[in-house]
């Protein structure tokens, strides 16, 4: 008979690491309910400003609820996480982080907003411009194999901070066992994030989350791999979408073209402070490869969801 | 008053060039039709087979419609080009061509399908595997700046060989006028085509295109812009999606991966030839930048409509 387990808010790890003592041991089809910090470990709160970004201490930041031993798991497995149920809390924020983010040489200040988000439905980001909750864990993963204190930030092939925004409720990730037990772990809800992320923030959020962990043995894969339920982008597919391009011999510089382009777009057009426009975009916009394929001259597309401009 | 005019159909180029002498001139706010080749010319037909790859004529590829001279455009101006209306003609091709495509080392050999279209709704990929028709022109664009005889198969920030699947009826293409008269030129059919066109090839096809060209004086965009009337992929969205990743350090090795792993996915769960597998990525599966900010680890996502393989 599968059980439901309640994870401990009082323990966290900030490491990927084998030694990490498992919290909870379950069985396959078991459902595990967790409640977590957002990912600076409470030293942000609705009340931060830009100015806390500077007393950040960093060792605390991804406070991961975890290792969860699932029986019977080990390497050359596949462990699926069924995401049955996401709750974003009452409140997040999201930030420039100087020396990180797409456009870091653009953006070198930091830069923090903050939210409230108990309408439930929307972050309300300018009074007519709404960007929907389509809550998601940033960071679900497996203990890497081997793992020594590695910094939670890298995601890899063990999943980890994917920051993938389709792993939304309904859909299930399956992820690749590199130690025995799995030893899963998850955090960094993010209330709402474009594909790419592109500032380095989303939405951050505490979160409410109940996962259902199942395990196919002998089922081998390469990296994560997920299953969603429907639509990908359910709460804008009705309105139109604005896309800029970049276009050139290399992805990464594609991509800061179009995000460039992207962060005038939206600037000039709603008439928004630039930086605005870059946390904008983090939020909303999603980075596409429309084509990689033409004599090395490849387009990588950020495409703006409409729909958060319709103030209703 | 705005006129609608009928592009020649036996009237075409095969290279950007300043040189190339107007077809049409027409004035802000007329519409154009066309009825445009498939990209090899009329080079393949529906009998074609894998060995007509080696006997096509290379400088035959990419016939153009064009160029189209719009009365008082100039560099700095942005040409507005509305896509009214789109319909694949009755058959077209998808092929592996040696030496390109994302995974051009693991599938070196030539490969050529043909298919019948006139149904209008579905690509019959094989009987229990339909892949909604969504047509667009692969290949929109001004003239280059000062372009001499450049191949038409790199895109650029003129547009061009754009290969965006987004470019369908009801969405606006913005592009960068960079000659005096713009000269507007277009064909490359595409029938469907997932974002990345990954095996080289979309499904290629003769179509029939509706274009109104609005000048916009004094607006200068970078690189092309667009503004689509709806959802991105809504003959698809009622089921479910299949993600496969690719993380790493490098945006297309992380491409490749997370292609390596839809092709494996689809070629097990499907029972299909990998080589399929492959041309039914091109043809429907999006590749999507999930995160790019990281730590340098970088995730890419291939995500296939289940949609597709819903038999009815």
């Amino acid at each position: 008979m599968p059980k439901t387990h309640t994870f401990p808010t009082n323990i966290v790890h900030y490491t990927w690491d084998v030694q990490h003592k498992p919290v909870l041991t379950i069985e396959s089809g078991d459902t595990v309910m967790f409640d977590t910090r957002e990912v600076t470990d409470n030293q942000f709160t609705i009340d931060s400003t830009t100015a806390s970004i500077g007393e950040l201490d960093w060792s605390r930041v991804y406070p991961l609820a975890g290792p969860i031993y699932i029986e019977g798991a080990e390497p050359g497995d596949t462990l699926a996480v069924e995401i049955l149920d996401l709750k974003a809390k009452s409140w997040g924020w999201t930030a420039v982080l100087p020396g990180l983010g797409l456009l870091a040489e653009e953006f070198p200040d930091a830069y923090l907003r903050t939210f409230d988000l108990s309408d439930g439905e929307y972050i309300h980001f300018r009074e007519d411009i709404k960007v929907p909750i389509e809550p998601f864990l940033g960071t679900m993963g497996v203990c890497p194999k081997d793992a020594n204190g590695s910094p939670i930030m890298p995601p890899g092939t063990f999943g980890g901070n994917l920051d993938t925004r389709q792993l939304m409720i309904g859909t299930t990730l399956y992820l690749p066992v590199q130690e025995i037990g799995a030893l899963f772990s998850c955090g960094d809800g993010h209330a709402a994030q474009g594909d790419g992320e592109v500032c380095v923030s989303a939405l951050e959020c505490p979160m409410f989350s109940s996962l259902r962990f199942t395990l196919i043995k002998g089922k081998t894969i390469p990296s994560p791999q997920f299953q969603t339920k429907g639509a990908l982008t359910p709460k804008v597919n009705h309105a139109g979408f604005y896309g800029t391009t970049g276009v050139g011999p290399d992805l990464m510089a594609a991509s800061q073209d179009a995000l460039r382009g992207m962060v005038d777009h939206i600037a000039e057009t709603y008439d928004l402070p630039k930086i605005d426009a870059y946390l904008l975009s983090s939020l909303c916009v999603d980075l596409k490869i429309s084509e990689i394929v033409d004599a090395g001259q490849y387009v990588v597309s950020a495409v703006l969801p409409l729909a958060v401009f319709e103030s209703k």
